[in-house]
């Protein structure tokens, strides 16, 4: 097993232990935040005939070039129909917005620009053809590509989907997900707090997150610090879990929790501790197919560590290609005068002003368990091991939530 | 009612017609995205006592003063218990990390900076009161604010309101939505395209859009252009429905089905017409307390007018204090050589570098009816009223979507 990685190997290692899961079909309305496991090619013209743009008559479009003719409305069609009257010179067709244009018609004039007289129309204006007209495929033609492979799909890509009128896609299989949290001293929120124990934050800061990201969680359970049992459950969890997450254990000296429980699991352990502070203390680990990432106890560093590999894994198990940390630059607000030599994160929030992209540092007090620096962040600031602090004003790499 | 209006004044209509809902009491597992009804104090300083940060042993600190100085090792004390020792000069307990700072302690010294001997620990390092030390209240004291009144709830916010043990919230109950698309030329997805008709991207583009609002649609429905049975179904739907969507059928000439459906269901028009392109055939309407928003048919029309006043009524309606549109300036990549009327919004996308918020217009067709356009888009792009053009480089207002 590799310990004290960096975070970029410990990345690797889990992009070389994971795969996407399998492909399954599922009716498009249920297709948000899912991974599409296919490109998704239109299957027709849209729009899927020539249609109108506007209420008004459907004529042919040089004839307005005659500011005395008079058109004889000879039809009117609606939306959903059609005419089988065939547009001549002299005359039009009644067309309402959506309408398919007539056979022989090739522009509308507005209902605006017509004066009505008895069954003829009067036209002062000179109109050019296709006015008014959506052409057939104008806005998406057959073969086009909708929507690519691997992309996690949004309300525009089911509706542009939807457009096509296909109704069922291929989407990759959403992760099963178990919950771990450990630690004698942790309670559940409904519970009387003791003297020395502390209320299981990580329990909801985790599921929430989780629920955020589209994701569910099948199994949620809280083990006691014996790390026979809490082997045992990770091996019964792990039959039917794609990824299992821990919180606490992992950096406790003595007892060693986790790590004693993922050999009684029979699980081969992958990496532990990434050079990074805070979330230094986690632990991966493999059995079979299934990846256990066990996170610290201490809320700070389960939640970063949570963003940086948790997220990132459960992105690829899902669909994505790789497992990538998107990093973005910003302008830092607020100077860091603390020495670093470690990667170091911090909690942000972003703010923008002029066209700029800032980023705030939300977090006043620092430490591993300091669940008041998550209060108002929206992003991770990540400081490069080795600097010796970073000066308002200076580019850096920011995380987005 | 008032007509061709612009978006503000849209917006204050709006506004002046629209309240927050009911307030009721959920589990707080279950507050993800709902908004909170009051401010949320800590009850407990956190940690709840002083506790270990580490791995090592309970001391008091001045005692490494002296070199030769050898502790004994007393008691031990792990994660959620307690000792009924005290710790005195050259005494020493070992504690695991986040168990509770031993009477006498002032500090711990890491398990990796002792020599074990016997029942005694050497140290041969000097250490400040404290260290090691996570005091009782340094991350959250009782009385602090966690979360303020009116705030969307996020995962940090749920496991900062975890960590007081607070397991029931207060929150503005979840509107009851109601879905209408209306048109004879529509077809759902799984029927066979004929002549004339289109498939109905609307109904899937915008309960995907709800849905990733974190919002559900109640009832969805298909109407026939027939205003006196759309009138039917709004009414009907309206005794317990808090938002109603209807889509097509505002900008008909001759036949305003919406308009007369919205008459025959007894409601008052607010407003009909905004100052936007696309998206200006939107009528509002109330039905008693029950909000009516009727976007365009066309794609591009019904998603733009659905940003801007559906998504900002829901936010109010379900807890928000006001309905704002939230713009942001990026700088535009890109130019717009078309005059601009009205107020414009375009398809676009964000792009970060070197610190700098940039916005691409990917939208390359222009249209009502375009549904292209919405191909990775992530926001809007306002094209202020009366610009002649928009240079590339020059600052813009995005909405993010």
């Amino acid at each position: 097993m590799k310990s004290h990685i960096s975070l970029q190997e410990a990345i690797e290692i889990l992009n070389n232990n994971t795969h996407s899961l399998e492909v399954e079909e599922i009716d498009l309305i249920k297709g948000i935040n899912r991974t599409i496991a296919t490109n998704i090619y239109s299957t027709i013209n849209n729009p899927p005939f020539n249609k109108s743009a506007m209420d008004g008559y459907a004529i042919i479009a040089k004839d307005t070039m005659d500011a005395n003719i008079k058109f004889k409305v000879i039809d009117k069609i609606y939306a959903g129909q059609g005419s089988r009257k065939i547009v001549t010179n002299s005359t039009a067709i009644k067309i309402m917005t959506g309408s398919p244009i007539p056979n022989g018609a090739n522009a509308v004039i507005k209902q605006e620009d017509v004066v009505i007289d008895g069954e003829y129309i009067k036209i002062n204006k000179i109109i050019k053809s296709n006015e008014n007209v959506c052409a057939e495929g104008e806005d998406i033609k057959i073969g086009d590509t909708l929507v690519k492979k691997n992309k996690k799909l949004n309300y525009a890509d089911i509706g542009i989907i939807a457009s096509s009128g296909i109704n069922k896609i291929k989407v990759y299989k959403n992760p099963s997900l178990a919950f771990i949290s450990t630690g004698d001293e942790v309670l559940d929120i409904d519970d009387n707090l003791t003297y020395g124990k502390i209320y299981n934050s990580n329990k909801y800061s985790i599921l929430g997150r989780i629920q955020e990201l589209g994701y569910e969680v099948n199994h949620v359970e809280h083990a006691n610090d014996n790390s026979k049992s809490i082997g045992e459950l990770i091996k019964s969890l792990a039959k039917d879990t794609d990824l299992i997450i821990t919180t606490g254990g992992a950096s406790v000296g003595e007892k060693d929790l986790i790590k004693e429980a993922i050999d009684s699991a029979g699980g081969e352990k992958l990496f532990w501790k990434v050079m990074i502070k805070p979330g230094s203390a986690v632990l991966c680990s493999k059995i079979n197919n299934t990846i256990v990432i066990s996170l610290s106890g201490n809320p700070a560093a389960a939640l970063t560590t949570f963003e940086l590999l948790v997220r990132t894994t459960l992105e690829k198990i899902s669909g994505q290609e790789n497992i990538e940390i998107k990093r973005e630059k910003a302008i830092l607000l607020g100077t860091l005068n603390k020495e670093n030599p470690q990667t170091r994160f911090l909690r942000g929030k972003t703010v923008y002003e002029d066209g700029k992209q800032y980023a705030e540092i939300t977090q006043i007090k620092s430490g591993n368990g300091m669940l008041s620096s998550t209060i108002d962040s929206n992003c991770l600031i990540e400081v490069e091991k080795g600097s010796k602090g970073v000066e308002e004003g200076s580019l850096i790499n920011i995380i987005k939530f």
